[in-house]
């Protein structure tokens, strides 16, 4: 089944547009994770199982209202392999937990180093050893900069493995309007080019059930006055809109995400779920939860 | 010392701008590697010891025609975390040849997540069991597509490591043309738009005996009618030059890059020099060094 079908089927059966995103930082881990780390050894090994605790409990806190992780790569990565392993392990406790993975790497490279990245984020590697898995993901997070023939690869990566790419078309971050926001001489912006083609490639991709294509766009939830023109330049692209709370973005701007299909619009939060007792205090696992299950109920509600 | 300082030293000593590509694919790997890995175990770690075997076969045999190595990250990942920990061998194998290691990763994110890919890449991440640190690169390549904010915690977190950036301005894949040679509103293609904040934020940059900014950009040598307008706009970058040989471009093209300064463009080649022995016969190695040792003088008599 293609990720835009199984994605439509666990939001009808999760009731859920949530993305529990996965943004380990080890300095503001769960008190809970940091114990559960053995007591010696090289330090990176040891961060490395505080983190992956500190996931594995955030996706049993706050995973039931959601209907996928998105596992920041940066987070893993800077603690090198352990953190790779640690990376892998999480996805699988994901997984178990009956969600989808969405690899967040924002990769693009030449062709034969974005077939790379596919084979790492989605599908598998060929070797005179025998094949090597990749992470097993869901979906990945892709940049356009390079243009289409770096594109094609991921997309292609994926489609093999019945996977999904979302491309970023507006991020949520403010120096997104430096280049993003530029106007072209053709006229519009670079944003509303990307979009074009991000609708023209998930066009030539499977058809779906549920009418949405495998690629969809990264759109920050920090400027909804664009949320419409985007719905209208990318009609079957389910959206990925990162942005809301610590980034200012509001869950109520977001509706026209969700004018397509329920499935259109995917709501990723961070540290606004893990941190959540920060803010309103009580266990963090408890706070997490309340705050997943609400931040559900009013993107439900908006559908 | 920075980055730039160290680079032009090394270059002066070397008198060698070319930059060795480490793009390992397990299914091309030289024969003598294949045989170093171990003879049982799970696929991705005889593949990692033998890609690992790979890499160090080639800085031996082409390293000393080169001032840096430049692995790129996806050929690794894609091995999961022994991938990961053979990134981290290779790199110190080049670190010990005298080489200099330019991470080709193209990472862009928003700010928080940027700051991590830079402690991953050049710095160090703090955690409650002590400080983890990264894969200690010279210097990494960035993406500019979410602008401003985006690339100042990559360029921080660089310049905190004494380490360098390299910012995709005209890549060398022709889909490049899609994207970054938009023409914009304001006159100017978006790439040349890109040029004036690399060389922006190089300017902010600490002072070089050399003249040279740490934040360099990642021109492709297969546009070479656009290398003089480089220059003139980014006149104390370094520029990383891909796509020599196998895409296209001609290093007799490249003299403009060079023309502030011989350490104002690095020569990037991997295919081309790894897999000389296919096109020309000899051993891999030895192909590989003569290969290397032509494109040094090569680059060295337009400088």
């Amino acid at each position: 089944m293609t990720f835009a079908d199984r994605l439509a089927q666990l939001v009808a059966a999760r009731e859920s547009q949530i993305v529990l995103g996965l943004d380990p930082d080890p300095t503001r881990l769960w008190p809970e994770a940091i114990v559960e780390a053995p007591p010696d050894g090289p330090p990176a090994r040891r961060a490395a199982a505080a983190v992956r605790a500190h996931c594995a409990a955030l996706i049993d806190a706050a995973g039931p209202a959601c209907v996928a992780v998105k596992p920041q790569l940066a987070c893993f990565e800077r603690l090198g392999a352990e953190g790779w392993a640690a990376l892998a392990a999480v996805a699988e406790h994901a997984r178990t937990a009956g969600l989808l993975v969405l690899a967040d790497g924002k990769r693009g490279d030449v062709a034969v180093s974005s077939a790379a990245y596919a084979d790492a984020l989605a599908g598998s590697t060929q070797t005179p050893f025998g094949d090597v898995a990749g992470l097993g993901a869901d979906a990945f997070t892709a940049s356009p900069l390079l243009g289409g023939d770096a594109l094609e690869p991921l997309i292609a990566g994926a489609r093999a493995a019945q996977a999904g790419v979302f491309v970023l078309v507006r991020t949520s971050n403010p120096g997104a309007a430096d280049v993003q926001d530029l106007a072209l001489a053709q006229g519009g912006a670079l944003w509303e080019r990307l979009a074009r083609l991000v609708a023209q490639l998930g066009d030539a991709g499977p058809a779906s059930a549920a009418g949405l294509a495998d690629v969809g766009a990264v759109v920050g939830a920090t400027a909804p006055q664009h949320m419409a023109r985007m719905r209208e330049l990318m009609p079957r692209a389910v959206l990925l809109l990162p942005g809301i709370g610590a980034q200012g973005g509001r869950i109520e701007d977001l509706a026209p995400a969700f004018s397509s299909h329920r499935a259109g619009g995917l709501v990723s939060a961070s540290r606004w779920i893990a941190g959540a007792h920060e803010a309103g205090g009580g266990s963090p696992a408890t706070a997490a939860r309340a705050q997943a299950e609400r931040l559900r109920e009013a993107a439900w509600a908006l559908s």
